[in-house]
């Protein structure tokens, strides 16, 4: 449930340090060191593949085919801050162009989270701005309805909270809450650091039944080879 | 994101006169009482039609193709809730059938509400018990994995906080915060109490545009008439 | 391309006897009739099976979230009219239920063809007023955007023109050009009237392909049997 | 891959003592017993609900709107048999209606389960012809391209040989391979025979947590409770 | 309804200066121009990026699975035109590669815009023809059926008239109809007039809450702002 | 119908002259030479365009967020071979990523076709390593179900037995199996050999109407033309 019609101006932001390092580590390995936890749902896709963001979460809640609360928004960016815009109901408008893209670069935000539609993604990608989207669209919007601003919502299955970390690339949009940022960030940094180690084991032709010992669990599960 | 591995087991419920209350006025009447939100996303449907019900929300997380932990929020159910169940990622599986569906009504569960597959629905429409789901599948599933019992889950796309109450009937699925359970049902009460006279006039064939006086509106936005 | 804020209060309707004559053929042998076309999509399906109509279109364009122009068509119905709504982008909000029902029930109208949502389904089936719809939801609608009444519109991918005839069951629904539903109605008597000997015949064991007398033309095509 | 235009008139099916034998088990528990695998995918759904069946398969392969091997299958169907129909392509035309349904029931059919559409629902319900199919449409199909009947062939997902046994209900269609038809049938009568007991202990509150002896592993696993 | 068989040799088509001019434009653009209507459903993707266009219409109306038409619709191109293809059912056949697209651009076509898919695409890029489709694939289709030519047809959701202008880039189809292709070009140009200075405001970090004064409106509507 | 825990070590290959030489025909002309069929669902995509291959199928059978058996599958690849993995039922978890690939990468496969979600996809980009998948996805998955590896699998809808030819390309995925690989590689090239001339005089301005000789047929079926 939602709160409409309030813009929480001060809301806790994941410090900057952390929220900006977690980038690197991309969306599967930041999900991995979670637990499997926060990922939206594989519907939302880069609208042009080959970029890799992390930022702190501002929140819009928007109704079907009503763009009102984007200029709302728009004034509680600062720089480092990702905008996540989720709908009251499925809608597949376009409720976000190159105007606004220059308004939200303009105030510092480096990407936008919507689920739902954008439109001039030509331009949009001639500026660099990203934007995971549902889809995309012409379909123009209305200015009528309030929504809030900064609230808890509910984006593409995840809840995402103001301050919380946005991790994307082309894998996908993850959810990092604030209170366990730090901790996620220490836990990706881990899991990537033996990565190159395994990587160079497996270009060798080593196998992960080996390099993992996975063998005796196979067996004892009851895996047969037949020749 | 979700806390995984936790079974929470003292809950807030709302008190369970207003989430009683809730069930006589239905899904429609609730949600716009609420100011249009609340509602789960409309592929939630039941599994046989006509039944309308509400209770206090006791949540469970569970991941793809494992059940395990619906065995755990049996032991956490009373008289008078619903089991909203949310999977960590897209599952069509069959969590959920006639022999779990006699352990929740043993124990007092009204309603499952899960965003995956149930089976076994022939039965469970003879035991009267409902469920709202987004699919039906024999799929089973295995006991592997740990989830969580009574956080906040989202489900259906809607965030539910365990004790919330969730609202049900053939048009969808509400959840309402236990925060505003009480000031929703006054809502929802007033907008259901002139609907019998509206009803009336309406039948009679006074049109709407005349009882909701609204030609002057429409006019004022342009409408033109042609004969 | 749509024409907004307006409503044509004259439209030529197909005359009554040969739109009334239609629903007994059912949507299937219609569309048969005219050549296999004029058939909505079949994601649109009854709120309650069993039910089998015909009537004139009188037509509503409307915008996602909106449903103003409901209260508008109503004024336009008249006795043995449906209503054909469709939406200017995707929406599946639940654009109407009982109070719009019984106003419609009390203007004369059959049904409603509605390429979005409805809600109030349970109460709906009880007047036993029917809907053909692409889903159910219990989410509201505002009333802001002007769209119009009686101009050409395209409803589940297909095109109807108000004075047409709409022939709608458990199959799915079908729109009859006025032009042509005089032939049509004729075409489909005939190809219903012999429908009874060919039953009995195939009931008594005869194969369509003797009674079709295909072996020639399967065995020219080509097809082997192996024993 | 498939050979076209080829019909076999000899398929092995599997003993009718044991394809009778797995219609009262149901989809669920066959699945169950075969280690969960043989379920055609969620979206094969019943024309009318309440159905329960099981019978040799008998299959045609069929391209997108050409029902001409429908006719040609029919032929080959014995009393006991279930026709599974699959398609070269994605397709929602509707193939069978109430002539090939009153063909088929008078060959000996017990069902249709068909990876597309079918139509004159209202009727095949009434003349108890159980379908399990992908939609419903009223949507006309040409007869002019040779496939095939009783090749192997994927419907819905599920590798189907002629022969096999298809077990179908409300909550899916499962295929059993000849080869291991009875000792499905064995496993999955073990697989019911006790339900009966765990049921009257459920049902008497006894928790699943301590009827299947669940505390140690969840345990083991880190499941912790939180007062 | 779709009259089948026929070819329309004549048709009015809006002239070319006004046709030519609207490419530049863009769909967004456009469809706000005409109202927020006119827009194909946003699954129109292009194969490739990057590429705007804009064109006359000639339209085909093709059957599931039949491309024969599009041998037919290749004579009635001129220089200038965008073939808009229309299918009588949902298909996702590959209706049209690279050797239609050889005759296509021969001919003087500008593009292909169709409801169902297309093959050779890595060729099609090469060639540099641009396809708007619902999705691509290598399943060919057969020569068997009539459909029509330069009839009105409804192409994703869209009614298309032989001689509408058709507008496509990366953000979807816009179909303006010819008798308001004029003023829609007039009423376009007007809104890019002035996207330079806001775009400029913009950037220098004016909010669009204050360059639209927004700020009245919203606190008239009830936003409240919490510290 | 599978069955679990088994690893086939000894598969016979298509020979690596046939199974190599397809890849230049591309999926749209080998699915012709075929007669149409062979072809997996159109929703399966390259995760970067541009790339045509072919090889020998192993094959791996997975369950739902499981991709233990991944490492099982990366012993019996062989240079040349393509990996294609079916899932049991429908999941979208990312199970493969840079790590994997690495390993197949050194173990000589050419290309992996997955019946679910891959991860990591700039890094696979990078490597130069082919994905054909349903879609793209962060979601990690366990390793606690066997599966198997080299049956014959069902993978998004289309049958492959391992030692088939698979050929991949933008336009999609086919299988050719081995029996007959030889003779669909040479129908494939005389199919292939007249094309240069065919677009020539498409290219040229001849038209398809009269490069096939359509107009009899045509005419015969009753196209009518409209000046």
């Amino acid at each position: 449930m939602y709160e409409l019609g309030v813009v929480y101006r001060n809301i806790t932001r994941t410090d900057s340090a952390t929220a900006d390092a977690l980038a690197a580590l991309g969306s599967a390995t930041v999900h991995e060191a979670m637990g499997r936890v926060g990922l939206m749902k594989p519907y939302m896709r880069p609208i042009h593949p080959g970029t890799q963001v992390s930022g702190t979460a501002v929140t819009v809640l928007l109704h079907p085919g009503d763009n009102w609360m984007m200029h709302v928004v728009a004034e509680q960016i600062r720089p480092g801050d990702i905008v996540v815009a989720a709908i009251s109901a499925e809608c597949s408008d376009g409720y976000f162009g190159d105007l606004l893209a220059t308004s939200f670069q303009a105030r510092g935000a480096r990407a936008l989270v919507i689920d739902a539609g954008v439109r001039d993604v030509k331009t949009l990608t001639e500026m660099n701005f990203p934007v995971w989207s549902k889809c995309i669209s012409s379909k123009g919007t209305i200015k009528a309805t309030l929504g809030s601003v900064n609230i808890s919502v509910v984006c593409a299955g995840m809840l995402v909270t103001p301050g919380d970390v946005i991790v994307a690339d082309d894998d996908g949009v993850v959810c990092v809450p604030r209170a366990i940022a730090a901790q996620t960030l220490d836990a990706a940094i881990k899991r990537e650091a033996n990565e190159g180690a395994k990587r160079a084991k497996l270009a060798s032709g080593i196998l992960g039944l080996d390099m993992y010992d996975m063998r005796p669990a196979l067996e004892k599960a009851g895996l047969r080879y037949v020749d």
